[in-house]
C-alpha cells in the first residue's frame, strides 16, 4: 500500500450536475491492490458515461458510498493478479474491464473481478477499447430484447447520443425499423435516419402515435424517462413495452395513461446491463462481449471521442461535456 | 322494433364528472332485439362501477360511441333468444351478464351475447347477482396473479372500495398478507385489518416502502393510478411489479424513479377483466365465474348496498354517488 497514484474522489453527491461536479477533487491516494479473483489494471482511457453523472447525482440504483472514485467503465493493460487462474493469465494483457465492484475507473490504477476483464481485440487502440462494453453490450441486449420479442419496429430515444447511434446501427443490420427520438430540432437532419422526430416540438406526442401505427412500433427504448416514458407508452401499439434504460431527463417516469396499459396490454419495465449480464451467465456474457468488441471493430457501434482529458483537469472540463453530452464521448486519460 | 323501453342515454363525455353526468337523460327508445348468439334481458338490478364513471368521463378505453345507453353489469331474466343452442336454452333463466359489447344495462333491457350470461345460482338475489361478475371475477383474477406469481405479500390500493374488500377477503383466505392502502383518515381504523395505511398522509410513501421491505411485498393492485403508481413501484421489494386496474385518481401514472424499474427489476403494467377473460378462453371463464358467484353466495365477496335508485332518478343521483362510492354500490333498478 505504499504505492501511491492520482485518482478524482467524489465527496458527496449532489441532484445539482454542477453542484455534484464541485464536489469532485483531484487526489493522491493509495494504489489499491487486487485480492485473489481480483487484476490491478492501469488504466489508459476511462470514459464519461451518463451512468457517471447519474451516480454523481446520487440517483444511480447501485451502492457504492462516498467518498469514491468514480468510473465504471475502462480500458488498460493488466500489470498485476492478486491470484487465480484467469487473473494470473490476463497479466500483461489489454482489456476493456469495469463493473459496478470495480474501485473506479477515473483514476491510474482500478482493481477490478478478473471476470469482469475482456481481453481487448489487437485492432481495437485503448480508446475505443474503453467504450466497447457499457455502450456496445447494451445496444446489443437491447436489439436482442426487440428480436426475441418479435417485435419488427421500435423506438430508439437520445438516438443522437453514442448508445442511440450503436442501437440504430445494430437496428438496421437486423432489418428493423427504427424510430428515432431525439430532444434537440438541430438533430433531427443531422440524424440522417428515415423516421425521426424531435421531441421538442409541441406535436411530439401525437407525431409519435402516428409513426408508430404507420409501422407497427411495438417496444420503446427509453434513455430520457421523465414524461419521455409516458408518450412511448402511450405511442406504442396494442401489446407494447417501454424499456427504461437511462434517465437523461433527470426526473420521474410519468404521464402515462393507465388505460393503455389496461386496455392495451402495454408494460413498462427497466434495462440494466449488469443485471441483465448476471442473468445471462458467464459464458453468454462474454459471447456478448466479444460481439460488442467485433462491432466496434468493425465500425457499426463506434464511440465517436470529443476529448481526451487528462485527470488533473477533469473536475473543470466535465461541467461543459455534461450539457451536450451527444456531440461525442469524453475520456478520461491518466 | 315496435317495442319501446326506457332507458339511460348518455350524449356526450366530459373529463369533469359533473358535466359527464349532466349529460347522462333518461329517455324512451326502441327496445333492442337479439341477434343469432344473443339474448334479450329484462333488467331487474344494474351497479354503477368505476368504470362507467370512467366511460361517461371518456377515459375508458373501449370503443362504444355516444350517444349510448351505460352499464356494462347487471342481473335479471332472459325473456328472449336471437337463436343458438346456448341462447335458447338460457331463456326464462335468471343470469348474470354484461360485457363491454352488449346494449348497455342502464336500462330495461340489454342484448348481450349468450357466452357472456352467467346462470345465477339459486341463493343469490338479483341485486347480488347484478354484481357477481365484474367485481368477484377481477377480485379472484389478481389474488390468483399474485398466487401464480409467488407474490408472498401485496398491495392492495382503494381498500375502502368493493374490489379491494373483495381481494382482502380471498387473499386473507389463501394465506396471503396484505397490505391496504386507504385515502382517507377514517377508513384506516374503519379497516380492521392488521397492516393498513392512508396514503394521504404526508409520510405514506416513508411508510409503505417500510412494510414493503418488513413483509416482502412484490405485487401491487393499482386502483389509483397518479402518484399511486409510483408510490407503489418505489417501494415494491426487488423484482416487484405493479398492476394496475383502475384510475381513481383520474390522472396519468406517474412518479415512477426510473432506476427502480432498471437495478431493481420491477414493472408496471395493466389488467382488465375482458382482456383477462378472452386470454383465459371460454372454459376457464365460465369456472371463474362460476367461482365468483360461490364466493359472492358465501359472502366472501358480498357487494355492500347503499341504495337502490330508479332509473328516472339515477341522473341526479349519480353526482352525489361518484363523491363516495367507497360507502356501499349503488344499484340502479327499472
Amino acid at each position: 500500500m505504499a504505492d501511491e497514484m492520482t485518482a478524482l474522489i467524489a465527496d458527496g453527491t449532489d441532484r445539482d450536475t454542477a453542484k455534484a461536479l464541485a464536489k469532485l477533487r483531484v487526489a493522491r491516494v493509495p494504489r489499491p491492490e487486487p485480492k485473489p479473483g481480483q487484476v490491478l489494471v492501469k488504466i489508459a482511457a476511462a470514459p464519461c458515461n451518463p451512468a457517471d453523472f447519474y451516480y454523481l447525482e446520487g440517483r444511480y440504483g447501485i451502492d457504492r458510498p462516498l467518498p469514491a472514485t468514480p468510473g465504471f467503465e475502462g480500458a488498460g493493460e493488466v500489470v498485476a493478479s492478486g491470484g487465480g487462474m484467469l487473473g494470473r493469465w490476463l497479466v500483461g494483457k489489454r482489456v476493456a474491464c469495469g463493473g459496478h465492484e470495480c474501485t473506479g475507473t477515473w483514476a491510474e490504477y482500478v482493481v477490478t473481478a478478473s471476470d469482469q476483464c475482456l481481453p481487448l481485440r489487437k485492432e481495437l487502440s485503448f480508446d475505443q477499447g474503453a467504450t466497447a462494453v457499457a455502450n456496445p453490450m447494451t445496444a446489443l441486449s437491447l436489439v436482442g430484447l426487440a428480436e426475441k420479442g418479435g417485435h419488427r419496429a421500435y423506438i430508439n430515444t437520445g438516438a443522437a447520443g453514442q448508445l442511440g447511434k450503436m442501437i440504430r446501427a445494430i437496428g438496421d443490420e437486423r432489418g428493423l425499423v427504427g424510430i428515432h427520438v431525439v430532444r434537440r430540432k438541430e438533430h433531427v437532419t443531422a440524424l440522417g435516419a428515415d423516421h425521426v422526430l424531435d421531441s421538442s416540438a409541441p406535436e411530439f406526442a401525437a407525431q409519435l402515435a402516428t409513426k408508430c401505427r404507420e409501422l407497427g412500433a411495438t417496444i420503446a427504448f427509453d434513455a430520457v424517462a421523465g414524461a419521455m416514458t409516458g408518450a412511448l407508452a402511450n405511442a406504442l401499439c396494442e401489446g407494447g413495452e417501454v424499456v427504461i434504460y437511462g434517465a437523461l431527463e433527470g426526473k420521474p417516469s410519468g404521464s402515462i395513461d393507465p388505460m393503455e396499459l389496461c386496455f392495451r396490454h402495454k408494460q413498462v419495465r427497466g434495462f440494466e446491463l449488469a443485471g441483465h449480464l448476471k442473468a445471462l451467465g458467464m459464458l453468454r456474457s462474454m459471447r456478448l462481449g466479444t460481439a460488442a468488441q467485433k462491432l466496434v471493430a468493425r465500425g457499426l457501434a463506434a464511440t465517436q471521442v470529443r476529448d481526451r482529458v487528462p485527470l488533473a483537469e477533469a473536475p473543470a472540463r466535465l461541467a461543459e461535456y455534461a450539457s451536450a453530452m451527444s456531440d461525442g464521448k469524453m475520456l478520461l486519460v491518466p
